[in-house]
């Protein structure tokens, strides 16, 4: 099994970004988001106050970098030259460099694309826009390049997908075997994080490299998901604990090679009663619904405009909260939506959340989350944990 | 012990912060930065593609949402009047909602202050940036007058930090319990952030709201930094196996309240080396030397500089990474830095971290890092962990 996308493939990308640069006349493209720097580097890094960028000029490559990141990007980095400063704010501010450096490539009067006219205001970072180190040169706003590639994966970013759903189906099996009156949202998780993740590092041994992209986990948790507070579909985790009777939100989604899936099941803790069963199986034909509307060609608002209607027919719109789902890969939400607003046709290939729940304050969430991917002739479920009120019913 | 900021501290901000504000000669303030928004209500949010935004004005707070965060946001958020649109992108842009809310503010053609010019584009969101929508209206970049308020801690803020130091010593001293050859750092580091975790949501039992602001956690990890991979300041995770003689960095910082400190130790498994002890030593050194050189009314850039000078006298030059510190509170990083570029004068009530190292590309890294808080006086180390070669050496 490949942990990472490979070099063709990087050089595939790399060709691609160069023709689109191309294409819209622009002489370079400068890059900031983490994101899209990975995307076409398979480099990770911890992003801080020190501003970071690709800059792509032809077919050549420069990593914009503080002194403290050069040896890395160097060991990891796909074929970059690198370029470093010594600190943020240092005595120089880096935008000086990296103005000297489009100085040395001859863009300050070019066309320049850049995903964000300078480095985000994160961690304490202040600085000039490009537009304002270089002012003769023309800026133009490309995050979309990379973002519009991004949207439609290639067998082995699919690949990846797949490999994070298993393993989000090892920890969301542990989590639910552990789970318990009595016991709190931390100590089932903690439990069921840590055997999953043991069984998905020792799988695939010691690395040379990280293998996640980040801290190397297999969690599973509940997110404070629990009993009534399961209505906030974004609550937070708050050491709850769980009680018989609760409905609990469940969650798990590793990162593989720098990708993810997504795995979320409702879970109910006891005989569940006729209520609970209720909008159980309401929320389930909603997601019934999601996953039967996409294919290739339909487009993103039709999917949703299906499951909306369910839950209009159904007297459901006051605990409706959100869209059916998000793309997933690298980021943990992408472009295309599954929204009334989001006209994009489904491509093969693209790779989509179903997720519509049903929210009922001072009563709980209904919500399970499965990873589909768009295929020639349909779709694709690749998270395959067990959907049914019985499998996710703990007795 | 209080878990959160007071209401009568958030007011004070608040205040503080209409009157910089008014200072300015701004009739708003629009806030996208979810530290900033945190800063002002208390409330933590997961990010996603849907705008969020904070706008202040006069004695007014509104929270412009998804429809998605509303409950979450009346339950938690301190004093707010929440103003929702139903989802991105939706059948009308969520930045099209915001304008007819800024219409009905009457702010359309005033002078908005803004901590960005409209939402980041992450998680795959797009839209036009404020300056487009209320094209009549003035547009200042206001991110510093929040960020300037965070610089200086207030007793409640310390409080907090020092929480953390005393959750992240009890992770740490289980980290170093734990560390024997043969295991990997996955091994180790998941069974001390385990039971750290536990004891400190067991001290403080279930609660109505998350107390940590995101995923309940006593953490501590190596990150990689195993053996000569230390050498990496920013090395990531790739389950590596702890071998005798290697050196190893270590950290945690858990988040309390909001707020988090940082400790890190540079431990040696198995007997040191003359070389390992030398250069533990010399680290040992230039950190003393950034902490001595902490104190109210001296420059910030005079902590580097001393520092910088006994690298230079010591021919370590080759081995510096990164300047030798930062400020440290809600952010993981915050301004000012202890950076030779950095000439803000420190005050009482500022929290740096110390952290300078030695890096030697395939030998490995050396470096600790402690939180120290700014007195009247002089200087507090809040972090209390052993710094000593005897202490940190596991045999």
């Amino acid at each position: 099994m490949r942990l990472e996308i490979s070099k063709a493939e990087l050089a595939r990308r790399r060709e691609e970004v160069a023709k689109a640069v191309a294409k819209r006349k622009m002489d370079a493209l400068c890059l900031f988001d983490p994101q899209q720097v990975f995307y076409l580097t398979n480099f990770s890094f911890i992003a801080t106050e020190r501003p970071m960028c690709l800059i792509l000029v032809g077919d050549k490559t420069y990593f914009f970098t503080p002194r403290l990141e050069k040896e890395h990007i160097e060991l990891y980095a796909y074929d970059v030259t690198v370029e470093s400063y010594p600190e943020f704010p240092g005595t120089k501010h880096p935008m000086e460099h990296l103005k000297e450096l489009l100085e040395r490539l001859e863009l300050t009067n070019k066309t320049i694309g850049v995903d964000s006219d300078g480095a985000p205001c994160v961690f304490g970072y202040r600085g000039p826009r490009i537009s304002e180190i270089v002012p003769q040169a023309k800026i133009k706003f490309s995050h979309d390049i990379i973002e519009d590639m991004m949207e439609v994966k290639t067998a082995e970013e699919v690949a990846l997908i797949r490999e994070s759903a298993k393993w989000a189906n090892l920890a969301l099996s542990y989590l639910q075997e552990y789970t318990e009156p009595g016991l709190t949202e931390n100590e089932i998780s903690l439990r069921a994080s840590t055997e999953a993740t043991l069984a998905m590092v020792k799988t695939f041994g010691e690395k040379d490299k990280s293998f996640t992209g980040s801290a190397d986990s297999a969690a599973a948790g509940f997110r404070g998901q629990i009993g009534k507070y399961s209505a906030y579909p974004h609550s937070l985790t708050r050491n709850a604990i769980i009680r018989e009777g609760d409905i609990v939100g469940t969650g798990a989604g590793p990162v593989i090679g720098g990708y993810r899936g997504e795995l979320e099941r409702l879970m109910i803790v006891g005989k569940p009663t006729k209520e609970q069963e209720k909008y159980f199986n309401l929320m389930c034909e909603l997601q019934e619904i999601g996953i039967d509307a996409i294919k290739p060609r339909a487009k993103c608002s039709d999917v949703d405009k299906a499951v909306t209607k369910f839950y209009k027919d159904h007297d459901l719109m006051d605990y409706w909260r959100h869209h059916t789902g998000h793309s997933i890969g690298i980021g943990m939400h992408e472009a295309p939506f599954l929204d009334a607003g989001d006209e994009t046709a489904m491509q093969p290939g693209m790779v989509f959340t179903v997720e519509p729940g049903i929210f009922i304050p001072g009563f709980g969430g209904f919500r399970h989350s499965d990873t589909v991917l768009v295929t020639d002739d349909g779709k694709e479920i690749l998270t395959y944990y067990p959907r049914d009120l019985k499998s996710l019913t703990i007795l």
